[in-house]
């Protein structure tokens, strides 16, 4: 086993690393900018090394810098978390051939599985449902319409290199298809230096479910259930949940077992997610792997049980999964509210600043994973994600009334934070059915 | 179901029936000391209820004044956490008197179990072993003499209304016994107003295992698996863990049915703990019944899933148990630290104070429930404990290491607390092989 890691990454998720590894008895190396000097990661880890100033691009993103932080500590491994670095197929290379370890799938699975048209070849050659869409990327105009013709509108155009809807438009017809693609183009074209587009059928009320699968380096595939994330605000997941609050027995079992065929075709190891996209008649298509472990991966924790930050340790140091599939039992459901500083009446606006009091929600069923304190300052550099509210409770509804009642005695003053939104929406009918859709948010809260 | 509960208790075990309240849909009222005013249970409640000054005497033992704001609040029930007024029957009277339904067992089985006497007797009456020992309470010298031939020295002498080790001692000898008895006699006399006690046999190497019960008004009894409490320092419990890390299945199964035997022969409702002595043998001993709920019910509820305080509410309102026995499994391993606001360094002294800077620790298989936080000051006039650290992992060895690393990340400035202590037991190699006994603590930490 690894004697030492460093955590290539900030806030909740280097807090979570770190205390997977020392539970495991695993020396820790934290990471930071100058914005994060005072951030718990830095106070949790054994040793932390100062990578650079404020900016991503000049400390979190800095492989060189990241690199020779791990070289100077000798650490056996590197955990990349999840954002940042986590899918730099180019990190992941360079930290292996700087001779450590890095935990997550090879830099060869993990480029393919980044490109979203090789993606989708892979899931059509393991048998795992695509949404109908362009063979390939779009040429040109005259090949954009004669693939929207073969999908039937209205037509999804995304960008094969996206992420966050960048490069993302619906045509709802042959008139506004031409316009769109090439508007769909410059968008991904400037983001991610990558003009290539492609054409799917737009599913109507969609749900998120997506498979959460870890796999050894000795043909061991398991899933841990599937969680339902179809709580957004713009492609932002906001609420997560295991399993799924609406999806019958048989379709669960064949969604996750098109996630292990794609994972094992994928020839890849540690943990990933599988994400699929759910139309009303429960019919699934697949959407995209990542390649890393997810912010949402504590409620998958609490139904099966399973610590992934250690089995991802585990699998990267070459040792085989813990268990077996016959293994993974659902318990219970859980629930994860992200806790964003933001502001819900000024239109989610970023709210940094010094927390000057907190107090977190706990006792039963009650899981907060951050690294805010009171008289921590939010940096205005990073994502405004400030903790992860998860609860576990035999049923769906004692959950919700759980989450309910950590959200009310969460106390945090000096900056605002989402948790009057997410008490909204715990209360809101739509989503108490559990018939909620990606657009809920949308349709039924936002302007 | 009642519509609202008055909470006539402080401190963690407040904010703990506040959160069982509000999941259940149900309003609460605290009551609180003038040094309390800046407490959470205060914070988090609906409504609070100053009912006195700082001194225990003047405001949580104030039977008047707690009645009056149940009164004024308009309550339907009441509950007394541990401790206070928890197990005075005369309180638990005049609160049905009121009109208010008690949270616990009726008064006349609450009266006669707190007769440790009493309750001996109820326990041979229901097939529940005790220790060898006197036949009720001794009234002479000559009397003391006989008992304790009969019984075989050493002999151990404790006090009818004893606790916490008052009035307790031990005799090796016909020589030191008479001396010992009149000791402990007016000892408790002193510390009770009873001068009553009885002998029983002294066993060595004892372990303090206990029995969490939980019965309906419907005449069921479940009892949700045994605790070992026998991390103790001066007879007061450090460490409590689920199940107990050393007992053969076959007494595990034993000494669960003897606790439902003697629930069920003291015509019990509501939870209770039926506590034994357990010797070299695994021979186990009634000791006593504690009519109320305990501190360490967390690592009950962690290995069944089973929300205690839940449960109480709805037993006293009259509805069965959501459960039957065959539905309780044990699942994992379950551990408590009580985090005290005292300076191990220095005989475990007291240290109130303020709490300058506070990091709760979180993640995976991590529980604290407490009412601290960072600005809070630790008043000097109550117990100290300041939160209680609860793990719960699929194995004792996990959990062990998963409650040091807990240990290691909490964050309390301005006061001194036990962690450090904690965590010198959890690597102690006695503790590690699970065969420690009551006297552990004494014999390896204690100068």
């Amino acid at each position: 086993m690894f004697e030492k890691i460093l955590i290539a990454n900030r806030g909740e998720i280097a807090v979570r690393i770190i205390r997977a590894a020392r539970e495991m008895g695993i020396g820790t190396v934290a990471v930071y900018s100058q914005a994060d000097a005072e951030s718990m990661h830095v106070k949790l880890a054994d040793e932390a090394f100062c990578v650079g100033t404020a900016r991503s691009a000049d400390s979190y993103l800095k492989i060189d810098q990241i690199i020779a932080a791990a070289e100077v500590a000798g650490v056996d491994a590197v955990h990349p978390g999840y954002g940042f670095l986590a899918e730099n197929a180019q990190f992941n290379e360079m930290c292996r051939e700087s001779g450590f370890e890095f935990i997550g799938p090879s830099p060869t699975a993990m480029e393919k599985l980044g490109d979203k048209n090789t993606a989708r070849s892979m899931a059509i050659a393991n048998d795992v449902p695509v949404v109908p869409g362009s063979d390939g990327l779009i040429e040109d105009d005259e090949a954009a319409i004669k693939a929207a013709d073969e999908i039937g509108f209205p037509v999804l155009i995304k960008a094969t290199a996206g992420g966050g809807g960048k490069g993302m438009r619906v045509a709802e017809d042959r008139d506004s298809l031409v316009a769109a693609v090439n508007a769909a183009r410059n968008e991904a074209l400037a983001a991610f230096g990558n003009g290539g587009v492609y054409l799917e059928r737009y599913v109507g009320r969609p749900r998120h479910i997506e498979v959460q699968v870890i796999a050894d380096t000795h043909g061991n595939v398991c899933h841990l259930m599937e969680r339902d994330c179809s709580v957004q605000r713009r492609h932002q997941k906001l609420i997560e949940e295991a399993p799924s609050p609406n999806l019958p027995e048989a379709r669960r079992q064949e969604i996750c077992e098109a996630a292990v065929r794609m994972i094992r075709g994928a020839d890849y190891s540690n943990a990933g997610t599988v994400e699929f996209i759910v139309d009303q008649n429960d019919d699934f298509f697949f959407i995209e792997v990542n390649a890393r472990i997810q912010v949402e991966h504590p409620v998958s924790e609490m139904i099966t049980g399973v610590d992934l930050i250690k089995e991802q340790i585990r699998v990267a140091a070459g040792e085989p999964l813990s268990f077996s599939q016959e293994d993974i039992k659902c318990t219970g459901h859980a629930i994860e509210c992200r806790i964003n500083a933001e502001n819900p009446d000024k239109n989610f606006q970023p709210s940094a600043g010094k927390i000057t009091h907190f107090y977190a929600p706990g006792g039963f069923g009650v899981r907060f994973d951050s690294h805010v304190y009171g008289g921590y300052t939010v940096p205005p550099f990073y994502d405004s994600m400030i903790g992860k509210l998860i609860v576990h409770q035999p049923t769906r509804e004692l959950a919700i009334a759980t989450m309910r009642r950590a959200l009310s005695e969460m106390q945090v003053e000096g900056i605002s934070t989402t948790a009057s939104f997410h008490d909204a929406v715990l209360q809101h009918p739509e989503f108490v059915s559990g018939k909620h859709d990606t657009k809920f948010v949308e349709r039924e809260f936002l302007p």
